[in-house]
Parts: C-alpha cells; sequence; structure tokens
C-alpha cells in the first residue's frame, strides 16, 4: 500500500499533498523508513537518489513523473522491477504549446520585429504562408504526434523521423539512420523531442546541422530543442549559428542544468533559453493518472506505457 | 471586361502580375485613361485615392484586398456600386497564426523569460494549463471564429463578444452593449479582431481596460490588437499599462500608421509591436478569389460577401 515519493528538483510537497488529497488510505513517503524498508511496494520518482531503490524488497513498479525515464535508468543500482512512463494528456498539450508557440515565433520572425521594435523600425518583412513551411520533427512518440496534429491544424507541412519505422497521419515519416538525410533534407524547421539513449546522444551535431535545407522560405534552418541536452552538441550549436547554418534557435534543455552562467548561449541574440520549462509536471494531473496505474495493477492488470530497458525508453 | 488595380501600400505591381497572369483576356489598369474611364467595369482596391472611382460610368463593383473596409468606405466621393470584402482560407489562416503566437508568447511567459535571458536568470515560472486560461476574442466574423477554432484546439477556454448575437461552436458567445461586461468580466487574454465602425472606434480605452479581470492564472490582464488601430486609445493603453491594469500588450495596428518615432508604445518593455503585419494580403492566394467572383457576376450569378455601408463592414 505505501508509495515512496522520491522527486528531486521538483516540489516534494505539491506532490506528496496531492497524492495524499487523491489517496488518502495510501501511505506516502518521501524517504523510506530504512535502506530495506518492507513497507514500500510502489515508487514514484524524479531523479531518484542513487541506490535509494536496490535494498526495498517488495517494490513491485516505478513511475516517472516526466516524460523521459532517463533521470531513473542512469541509476546504477536500479531493482529489477517494471518501469512505467507517464503518458498523459495534459503533459502532451503542454508540450505542444511550447512547440506551437517556438514554431510560430521562429516562422512569424518574433526575433526580427523585437529587434526592429527595439530599434523603432516599420518594415513589414515577406511572411510565407504555412503550406510553405516543412516542420520536421525528431522523435514520434506520444508528444512528437501530438505536436504534429496541432501544427498540422495551423497549416504546416510535417516530416517525421523515428528510430523505428512509424506511420503517423499527416506527417511524412522516415526511419533509422538510412532516412535522416531524406529528413533533414526537406525540414525548414527542427524539432527534436527524442528520448536521450546511447544511440541520440550528441546526434545534434555538426554533421546534422549541415545536412538541414540550407535556404528555407524563413531565410535559414532553425532547431528547437525541447527533448534532453544531452542530445546536443552546444559548441556545435554556436558554430553553426555564427556560420549561419542555423538561422534561430530555441533552447528548453542543455548539456548542464542549470545552464552555466559562463555559456555563450545566453546571450547569443538568435538563441532562445527557457529553463527546462517546456511541458511541466503538473500534479494535480498526473497523480490520478499513477494511482491509476497503481489500482490496476492492483487488481491484476497490466501496467501501461512500461520502459524497455535496452533501447532505454 | 477591364479591372482597375487602385493598390495605395501594398506593392501595385506584385498584384498586377497576379491579376496579369491569372486573367490575361482582361485589361488591367494601375490608373483610370481619364477620370470618365468608360472601360472599367470593376475596381480592385487598398486605400484608393479621394475620389478616383467617383466619375467612372460603368463601374459595377468594388473589391477589398484586405480584410476591413474602412479604407474604401472613408472614401466621401464613394459611388452607389455594390462593395465587396475579401474572405480568404489564406487570409484567415495567417490571422489565426498571429493572434495563436500572441496568445501563447504571453501565456508561455515570453517577455519574462527573455528577460530572464538577458539577466542568465535560470528559473522556471509556474505554467497555468491553457484549460485554465480564458481567451476572449472581441469579433465574431471570418477571423474571430478561425481564431477561436485555433485557440480551442490548443485547449484554452474561449469567450466571444459581438454587436448582434452570434452561435459559435466551443465559444460562449456575448453581444451588444448589454453583454460586455459579462464577456469582459470572464477574459484573461483579450484578442481583438473587431471591424471599425463609429460604434466601435475608441472602443479599448480605460473604462473596457478596467472591467477585464485583474486577476488572471497568468499574472493579469493581456490585450492583443489586430483589427484597426482606431479602435484603440494608445494614452489609456500606455495608463493602463503603467498601472499594472494591463500585464502585457501585441499591437499590430495603431492610430498613426506607421507608428511616429516619437511613440512610447516603441520602447516600452511590455508592448510587442508588428507592422501591420499580422495577415498580410498574398496576391497568389487572393487574385484568384476576387476573379471568381467577377467571373460568377458575369454569369449573372450575385455577389458574395457584400459589405452593409450603413453598418460599416
Amino acid at each position: 500500500m505505501t508509495i515512496l515519493l522520491s522527486v528531486t528538483g521538483f516540489q516534494p510537497t505539491r506532490w506528496l499533498h496531492a497524492f495524499q488529497e487523491a489517496a488518502p488510505r495510501r501511505s506516502i513517503l518521501l524517504q523510506p523508513n530504512s535502506v530495506m524498508d518492507p513497507s514500500i511496494e510502489y515508487a514514484v520518482v524524479w531523479k531518484q537518489p542513487e541506490g535509494i531503490l536496490s535494498g526495498l524488497p517488495n517494490l513491485k513498479a516505478i513511475f516517472s513523473i516526466g516524460a523521459g525515464v532517463d533521470h531513473i535508468l542512469r541509476d546504477t543500482r536500479l531493482p529489477d522491477v517494471p518501469i512505467a512512463r507517464i503518458v498523459a494528456d495534459d503533459l502532451s498539450s503542454r508540450m505542444s504549446e511550447y512547440v506551437v508557440w517556438r514554431v510560430l515565433d521562429h516562422f512569424r520572425r518574433g526575433n526580427a520585429y523585437r529587434m526592429q521594435q527595439a530599434a523603432g523600425l516599420w518594415h513589414e518583412r515577406m511572411q510565407p504562408a504555412a503550406r510553405e513551411v516543412t516542420v520536421g520533427i525528431m522523435g514520434l512518440g506520444e508528444l512528437g504526434r501530438d505536436a504534429a496534429a496541432k501544427l498540422h491544424a495551423l497549416g504546416f507541412r510535417l516530416v517525421g523521423w523515428s528510430r523505428t519505422e512509424k506511420h503517423v497521419v499527416d506527417v511524412e515519416a522516415f526511419h533509422g539512420a538510412a532516412g535522416l538525410d531524406a529528413f533533414l533534407g526537406r525540414t525548414d524547421i527542427l524539432v527534436v523531442l527524442l528520448p536521450i539513449t546511447p544511440d541520440t546522444r550528441g546526434i545534434l551535431d555538426s554533421s546534422l546541422f549541415s545536412r538541414l535545407k540550407h535556404r528555407t522560405p524563413i531565410g535559414g534552418p532553425v532547431l528547437i530543442n525541447a527533448g534532453r541536452g544531452g542530445l546536443q552538441v552546444e559548441t556545435a550549436i554556436l558554430k553553426a549559428l555564427d556560420e549561419d547554418v542555423l538561422m534561430e534557435v530555441s533552447l528548453d534543455v542543455f548539456e548542464t542544468e542549470p545552464l552555466p552562467a559562463s555559456s555563450p548561449l545566453w546571450k547569443h541574440p538568435r538563441v532562445f533559453v527557457t529553463p527546462h520549462a517546456a511541458a511541466n509536471s503538473d500534479p494535480d494531473a498526473l497523480v490520478p493518472l499513477i494511482l491509476g496505474q497503481i489500482d490496476a495493477f492492483e487488481r491484476g492488470e497490466p501496467l501501461r506505457h512500461l520502459v524497455d530497458r535496452r533501447r532505454g525508453y
């Protein structure tokens, strides 16, 4: 019956109150009573301390409160129990908001108009129609598909790329190493929603940027990364910006978070920085989904959205 | 057969070429051959010179290349022929892009994050869900309804206001002077897409701003005006910003355009200025629609999207 809530970085007390309110009969702990606490059956985690789950003899499942699970899998002493991702309309909607916001801000030349405003310059820029612009989405999971649907509704053309073959309505989909060049060659605005795995670490490098379309209807290629900071090589992003291989960039995630004060990304006029805030996890929306999984599991139903540890997501 | 193309401000030659290409059998003039040129049957206009249409004996109809028609109606010597607005998916889509872009930029706190970035500050802000925020749209014509549908798809709640009663799916609609207070009292982000008429001129004033919700999930009320500059009282906007009656403002239109260099709107840190660029008129998309109207009219069919001169739109 007992749930361990091991949440680093998010506000643990908000999550504690949400669980206590939604599941008054369960015991919710922020710390195990002991290294081998036998009462704990479920762990709900974000960046749990290394090894904290390893001695719990009755642990049955681990739940992530974020879309990614890299923060769980980096624990070298992770016990061999099922891990479930969170799949929630609330989380997908927030991520799609961020993606649509950033795509529109680049597409509608927000940066250029803000600079014109600072200079007191009244000058209308050529504005292509959305149907003339292709957004390329890397990562066609729940988040990528939701973002694609919302961008499609605004009239953009969509291409997508994923590790394995996927079919997504209204998206021309490419997959695997063999499909990457064709995908990049069609992309005007690149949106990255990949999980971080040994295969994807550092994938956003100079080689990838050089394969993007060079001329685009809005002037040059744009990168938007809301996946994980480990996907990107920040020195390569800065080089690509300075060599006009990339026109503008929006980054919500970074190699090191918080982004160090010394990073040139903070001050670059064509980089937009947010503090890993693209899709925050709302306890009120997510706690009922996690409790629903636990209740179903206890009725003997299978857990949903299970992680494949070998694959890494 | 002859069409007069009287386009001030837009690029006349782009329109001329689009008409010549699409209607090679018609004669297209940028100026009448004389004040009483008998050849001209149709006028396609944007801010036509005062009186230029008044002497044309065979003029049958006037077509606007923008969504509004105030630029036509201000001509005091306008002949008594039908005037047709342009209603085009292309134009509606571009306006909705602007509206969704500005709503998301305010809702997702773009201004605050840009200031944080300039200060090198890593700080995640509380982010309400879209379903907790109500966008109020003034003006429920083609543009307002399209914007409402696209905002609804992103999860926002919608209220709307129009002069006369209208029913719009997924929008709680209010109308007339009697409905204005209730509409404003529910609105977190106010989007203005009204036509300019004697009734609406200066409607965005201190009294209206004071009736908006004072506390909103994103911190304070937001104004987005993409209708006409004459709707707004700019001194009242600046006062409302400085007294925190308005939190942030996006303006695409102004009392005087181009916005004078002396206007404090240029430099205000909570105002976003674009140069009447929310929805530019694309000749390639709009010329076929105007020619389609003319062809249908010549076959004896009625003109569509006719303007009521008394009403003003």
